[in-house]
Formats: structure tokens, C-alpha cells, sequence
């Protein structure tokens, strides 16, 4: 049988942006599959926008088929307003994905950091580098929001090594 | 042509428990529908919860055609992390209805209160009793998240009724 791979799906979001990476490991390498963002229509009223995210996810989910999922924790310092805007985006990446049988892994922002770079406190250019690092990608040219969700797709992979080979 | 009503879904949002309502305006008259509400698995991660909210709203959607819906507007005094939690159930809800083309309105609590009781300080006990009388029913027997889910279904129907007459 030939080896597909396991596309796991990275997510960063946000009510504004949310960022998307998709990477498939093959033969214990990770390769860029798709990444980007999902901009939400700034006007429009928020149901609306949280619509607009679940129906690109949908859309990304058909055409690439991931079969696990990965996002950051929640981060706690935020203000009970933007942790609202937060939760709400993060709602739909969890819906659109539990809907879809895709189980999902949740990291926390240090755990990632740590994951990549080997210290948790790293700032997010290292992140970056070590993301298109792993992927191989020489000059990568995706914004922050979507290296972000490439790193949480990459950690996810490389836990996932981790506790097969420690039978975790 | 029959007049077969405008139905409204009714929602309030939560991670462990999400109550529904929904209410059909038939010549100015509302009247109950379905009403319930939809627990979620308390030992699954979050994303499975956020999924069963999902495809249990689908399934609502797809037995009763509202054609509009209508949620509470957030409360921005709770702490962080637990607005996040919240955040999260109403984003799956957003989403699940703007995936329909089901329009949300969104109204503040004290606006559902005054809509309904015509104070907007009443005691849920009091708004619990409007819906029902509203609806029709004598002895109600549904849970609060529930009667708090046809409250702001029914402030929908009523508010829109009210922009219709006053042409706003």
C-alpha cells in the first residue's frame, strides 16, 4: 500500500484572521501541503464572520482531507471581551472539525515554542524560521497568523512521533 | 398562499449546556415549536463538545427551516477564561446558522428582560413566566436554558414586528 501520509491541519484563530497550515509527514518528514488565512468581512455582524470561517474550513477540510487536527490552548491573560472574540473563533475551528470526525489536539503556546525551538520563551521570528525550516521551504512567503498554524500542525506531528515511540 | 409563519430559533450558549427555542409568529400570534436543550459530553475534550453542539443544531435546522435566529449579546463581566469557554459555544452556534443562511440577531440581556417583562432588571423567574403565557402554555415544563432561549426568540419576533410597524 502506498503511504499517503497523515495531513494534520494547524489552526490559529481569530474573529479578524485565522490562520491555517497544512502538512503531511511522509516517511517521517514534514511537507507543506496548503497555508494561509481566512480574513473575515470586518463590516459584516459576527455571526456572519464566524459563517465565513467554518465555510472556508469546510471547504479546506474537503479538498485536503486532514485526518487530525491541532490548535493552541487558551491563553488566559486576555480581557473578558477579546477572550469572548477569541473563544467564538475558536468555537467554529473546533465544530468544523469535530463535525468532520477529525480529533483535535490542544498545545499550549509555550508547549509549541518549546516543540520548535527548543525554548519555550522563543520569540516568534525563530518560531517562523524553524517552521519553513521543517518544511524545507527556503523563502517562505505566508504571514504570521499562518506560520503561526504551520507551527501548531509541525508540534503536532512531532508529539504525535514522540508518543509512539515512547508508547505513550 | 398559506401562511405558514416565520420561525425563529432561539439561543443560548453554553459549553455544557446550549438551551434552543423555536417559535413560529402565525398572524401575529407566537407559538411554540420545539424547545430543549443540548448537553454535551462533560469527560470529551472541548472540540468533541463544540461538535455535538454543532450537529445537533444541524439537525434542528434541518427538522424545523427557521428562517432567522436570534442570541443574547455578550456579557463582558465574566473572568477570562470562563468568557472564552462561553465564546467558544457561541461561535458553534454563529457559525451553525450563518452556514445556513439563517440571519442572527443579537440582543442584550437587559433588552430581552425589558422586552418581555418590560423592565429590563426582572427576575428570570418572571421572564420564565412571560414566555410561557406568551406561548400559550400553562404549566411549562422546560428547563431555564431552555425558557431563556424562546425569551430571546421571542424579543426577536417582537423587535422585528416593531421595526416592521415603526419602518425603522
Amino acid at each position: 500500500m502506498a503511504d499517503n501520509g497523515l495531513i494534520v491541519l494547524g489552526l490559529d484563530p481569530g474573529t479578524r484572521v485565522t490562520g491555517y497550515g497544512i502538512v503531511r509527514e511522509i516517511s517521517g518528514q514534514a511537507e507543506l501541503v496548503a497555508t494561509g488565512t481566512i480574513r473575515t468581512p470586518a463590516k459584516k455582524d459576527m455571526a456572519t464572520r464566524m459563517g465565513v470561517i467554518f465555510d472556508k474550513l469546510q471547504e479546506l477540510i474537503r479538498l485536503h482531507s486532514p485526518v487530525e487536527a491541532a490548535i493552541e490552548s487558551v491563553f488566559v491573560s486576555k480581557n473578558p471581551s477579546s477572550a469572548i472574540k477569541l473563544g467564538q473563533a475558536r468555537g467554529v475551528c473546533m465544530a468544523a472539525c469535530a463535525t468532520n470526525n477529525i480529533p483535535m489536539g490542544e498545545y499550549e503556546p509555550t508547549k509549541v515554542k518549546k516543540n520548535l525551538v527548543g525554548v519555550g520563551s522563543a520569540p516568534k521570528s525563530q518560531v517562523a524560521f524553524m517552521v519553513a525550516h521543517c518544511l524545507g521551504i527556503k523563502k517562505p512567503d505566508w504571514p504570521e497568523d499562518a506560520s503561526d498554524a504551520l507551527a501548531i500542525a509541525i508540534c503536532h506531528l512531532n508529539e504525535r512521533r514522540m508518543r509512539k515511540l515512547t508508547g505513550r
